[in-house]
């Protein structure tokens, strides 16, 4: 029997990369995380402790900050492919690269009714992200971007059922016609290709995922999420596939009759553990196979 | 030599407090994390252990929930005044009380340009946070309110300086007449009485802290924060004193230079520790004194 | 175009069981998070909101308690198997199962040089983790076993160089002959089959993890985690495969030449971001096929 | 009405010292964590935005770093109180200091059953904190030193009983004579003057904490607090005060007769939100006056 090097990659995680426009007096500014990582056949490094082939994960952290001017940001996803292909093109061994990109949104401040030029407030709230995966060299390079959104934290307080269900001797759980739903919703969405305008799309998708959300009735949250799915893929054709891990924060009604008190549904307790964990995938059936779109993309699949 | 109990107060905290508003179809929502505590003679429960004037911290809980019904929640400072009261009332051997209360703040869900009725969008961003102390009983019943946020990430592309400073042998740190100042603000301010709006204020208050932050040229962040406490002041006249607790997140500018390029205010890198921490308070000169207002006060002093 | 629900799973997550054996004075203590999820037919939940195949995730989390007395505690391996065939059997459209536990270690108080019978302090440090996912029901069954252990926190302040890289006109790292290395381990091991003894394997494979780390000259942490894993394998035939997730945890010397000290290697700053981070698996070259043990486990592929 | 400047301190947080002793094979290593802040007349930097007084906590952070190897590190508590007076007396204007330090522990590896000379495990669980505050300049200095611990994650699985209690109408707690007593305990020591062998007592007043926790009986959390603080007293005239923040972390036993098993003390689950906190201090009845000791010292008070 002998051992083999079946996986590795490696990279720099979580460069902090913030880019300021400044041509006019109204900045702009694209606050990024930034993690890059090579595969390849860094074989030699691992077995040998020869580093020849090795592009010091220091260097890729440079790269990250260079190519924010070089290149500039317009968009997590146009930035990452550009960091992606100098990565490769600077790393003779490696047969493919993963950028990962984290965006933080900010707001202009308010002042007297107009966004400052210069002063922001982070918005808080939903993450957007993408994962753009590069594989082989040149003109055989293939490039897949899987965007999306983490924390999206979404509620209703009502138009949410769940009943019906199976039931064995551990089951003590009370049917509802009518409960708080609830969730942190990190939605990744693969595109087909990338002749796509990263920004808008982005903002389109959004909409729709709390669009679906707050006007359909739901019997569970699956089928929420298969609904929000779905509906994004059939607004946009340029979206394969799209996977959803929503945990179910649950808010349970109070006991109040106990304190001679009727609680119709207006005071609940938030709980952190357990949750319940909803996870699915929803896909055009006539999408693009994945490759390795997915290949190392945390939190789900 | 003996040893005495010379402080104790104990209670139930993070009781995770959801109140919906559902008299009508336009649903409201108050996502509240309550924290209530007892003081007073509560030795025989330590050096005794007598529990017989120990109000269970349970029954703590349970009085923060039925008091979102029975009493209602109107603002933070107003539920946690009535909570603090009842608590004393129920607890014969209390001195005081001190609730704290944070608070989540939901946006309507945008839906074809209007708010839905019952879907909601956690806002992130800014907590906004009261602590109330109570001290006494009945009559003579002192109640001191503390407001304030927590989380309020703000930065400066241009307008911050850092320049004049004391140096000493190990200082190395350069001038600089243009930087990007930023930080996570915890404002907390002291009410002179409780005879307040809570609400509009609150508004007012955050909104001031903003705008000062935005509209004023900064010589160091100890200005900006002097600055944001005096404007605070004078428009406030119901506001004693405000504190803050300041990190200066660091955004350090990337050297470029090395690789041919130049970086005028454009690329940086966000860091995370060590930060600078600067901590102040305004207070108005005829100001009431404190009292145990700022007593276990998390964060600051 | 139709759309398809391409995967899903469904289930109760971090379930914090705590299961006391006291049959005798000398209790024991199994600190347990348990993560159950369901696989298998359940489109008619998610498309057409019908929840009667659906066992509620209320009732996974009444298996897992009920499995912590019923079937009791041995090895988080050994009641995760037992908890995922419960589930399974219970859930008739189920096409698989997966059970993830981590597990929180305590030690005894020492008392006069022995380990109190009843007073534990938890040991903080690494957590041991398992993922078992089955498939299949009844006697087509397939249970698959990745066990490991996360924040595994290791540092040598010597025996650590890199050097001989790979340079391109981004590259300013020096070389260096000795540093630093310093990670916080994740390791998975893949079983080869069910017939194991989990906690005196886990034991051997942690020191092993250990013992490795401590006595082999470092080039790189990338040859530094093929030899673990190569070590694991060698002398744990019932492992198919290792994988490791190593975030470089820097260390950087400061500069004290500025102030006229010398630090030859005893003054650092740690880092917190950007880290470096090195992934690899290493397999045995007759292991059998991991078919979907790898499936939505997180952290690594 | 005018506004005053009352209160102000700032510094440098969070500065990642690590010291590394290798003048033999068998290094030794001293992880730390330094916050410093200095006090004193800075009012024209945050009122007239003029810094020719402020030392820049660049420079704290400078001086942190030089004085770990310049002065060395034998214990937190001395290597604060010379960067505590280092920073005074380079900043003329400063009245005072606050320096907190917290260690992480880590062990040797173990190999063969020796400890490696240098290769380490970091220990998780508990770590060590200081506090040392400094007032005044020269021979009118006064150093006060608050040292504790915090994260110790404690838990007896019987000795434990919650009876007697005061009730009113939201009471709902049922009485117990046996349930699991668990705590992440913050601990906070004063002492009494600067003569002190901080690690020997540092270990002393730890393993004191354990064994009282571990060998007395416990009518409550109050209770047991008070006995580990007065065993504390007793045992160490150099301790002045000591005080603690305990959260009850509830493990409640879970309803197993629902499915026909009996739960004698055996399935527990343990919850994160709300939980009790039970705060307090312990103090010789003839210990000096604690000053300015406790001023800004986080977690309590």
């Amino acid at each position: 029997m002998g051992t083999v090097l079946s996986f590795d990659q490696y990279g720099k995680a979580e460069n902090r990369v913030v880019r300021i426009y400044r041509d006019n007096p109204r900045h702009e500014i694209w606050d990024l995380n930034v993690s890059t990582a090579l595969r390849g056949d860094f074989a030699a490094a691992h077995v040998e402790g020869d580093q020849r082939d090795v592009l010091p994960t220091d260097t890729q952290k440079n790269t990250a900050f260079v190519y924010a001017k070089k290149h500039g940001v317009t968009s997590p996803e146009d930035y990452a492919i550009a960091v992606g292909q100098r990565l490769i093109e600077a790393s003779p061994k490696a047969s493919g690269a993963q950028v990962r990109v984290e965006q933080y949104a900010w707001d202009r401040i308010d002042v007297d009714g107009a966004g400052h030029d210069h002063a922001f407030l982070r918005r808080g709230g939903a993450v957007r992200t993408t994962v753009v995966t590069l594989s082989g060299r040149n003109a055989e390079q293939l490039v897949r971007v899987v965007s999306g959104l983490r924390d999206l934290v979404l509620l209703k307080s009502t138009g949410s059922e769940f009943k019906g269900f199976l039931r064995d001797e551990y089951t003590t759980l009370q049917e509802t016609d009518d409960r708080i739903l609830a969730t942190s919703l990190v939605a990744r969405w693969r595109y087909a290709g990338t002749e796509v305008d990263w920004n808008s799309t982005y903002g389109a998708i959004s909409a729709s995922l709390l669009e679906t959300f707050a006007t359909t009735y739901s019997r569970a949250l699956q089928e929420t999420l298969y609904l929000m799915g779905a509906h994004v893929l059939k607004a946009h054709e340029e979206v394969a596939e799209i996977r959803f891990s929503a945990p179910n924060k649950h808010h349970f009604p109070v006991d109040l009759a106990r304190f001679g008190l009727e609680n119709s549904g207006e005071v609940f307790t938030a709980t952190d553990r357990p949750y319940g964990l909803i996870e699915a995938a929803v896909t055009r059936d006539d999408a693009p196979e994945p490759g390795d779109a997915w290949l190392a993309v945390p939190s789900f699949l």
